[in-house]
């Protein structure tokens, strides 16, 4: 092989490894939007259950159980499923998003901060195990998500 | 009102609470459907970008929070949405469940107790930072899952 052939071909080589990271790092939109509702449906499942408890029989380790898969999907980096190019298009649905979510950054940044910061204090209220405690910051865990709702989810 | 009358109130209306409460902690089969798919596709955007980590550039922050979020699906009472009644039928799609899964609690719960256990230890060594301990946990868990989608998930 000609000497100046080498460094070229393995020039190519790390730029089509670089492409094929970058395209492996890169989830197809329609898999972005269906992992985030995803999400939120496990979320819908945990505060189902929540509620269920705190207004029949409550089961500690349910309710344990249940705020740490809250906390968790939370804190998971919900945003990165919300990239440039998501903004329309099909999950298992269509999106819900509306527009006004990929333009006012700020915005976001709080009422995700906000929601976090309600589901690690409900994961820690349920772990001390007061059911009435419970109840009160499962409520402020519900505003934190409506908030969110009301700002930048659809109602149609 | 007669005296005989208010004890009998009393007694419909506990019963009719109790009814209530049970209703209420009985979500329709179709939700519990929805909800284990949703809670599994969570499990397959976490193990897409743990994957992108270990096979591209490491972020150390987004395998701890993929890592995080997987284990508490899996610490997260994920059997309950595989109650009795929900061996077919749709929630984002039709059932892949296969029917032996309602027959064979001992194989079940084997198996969700391999897939917590390596999923809890991916979490631990997640949070430790080495990318290739992170590779071969990651490797272990994925062996967990296929274990149990080859015993219960139909590939139809």
């Amino acid at each position: 092989m000609k000497n100046f052939v080498k460094p070229i071909l393995a020039v190519l080589t790390i730029a089509v490894s670089a492409a094929a990271v970058a395209q492996q790092a890169q989830p197809k939109p329609e898999n972005l939007i269906k992992w985030r509702q995803s999400a939120y449906q496990v979320l819908a499942w945990n505060s189902a259950r929540i509620k269920a408890n705190v207004e029949g029989q409550y089961n500690r380790e349910e309710v344990i159980r249940a705020a740490n898969s809250s906390a968790a999907i939370a804190n998971s980096g919900l945003g990165t499923l919300f990239a440039p190019g998501t903004d329309q298009g099909k999950g298992w649905h269509d999106t819900s998003v509306k527009p006004e979510l990929f333009k006012d950054g700020a915005r976001v940044g709080e009422l995700a901060g906000n929601f976090a910061r309600e589901a690690n204090e409900l994961a820690k209220v349920a772990a001390a195990g007061d059911a009435a405690a419970v109840k009160v910051q499962f409520g402020k865990l519900g505003q934190a998500c409506k908030a969110c709702h009301d700002d930048f989810k659809r109602k149609d």
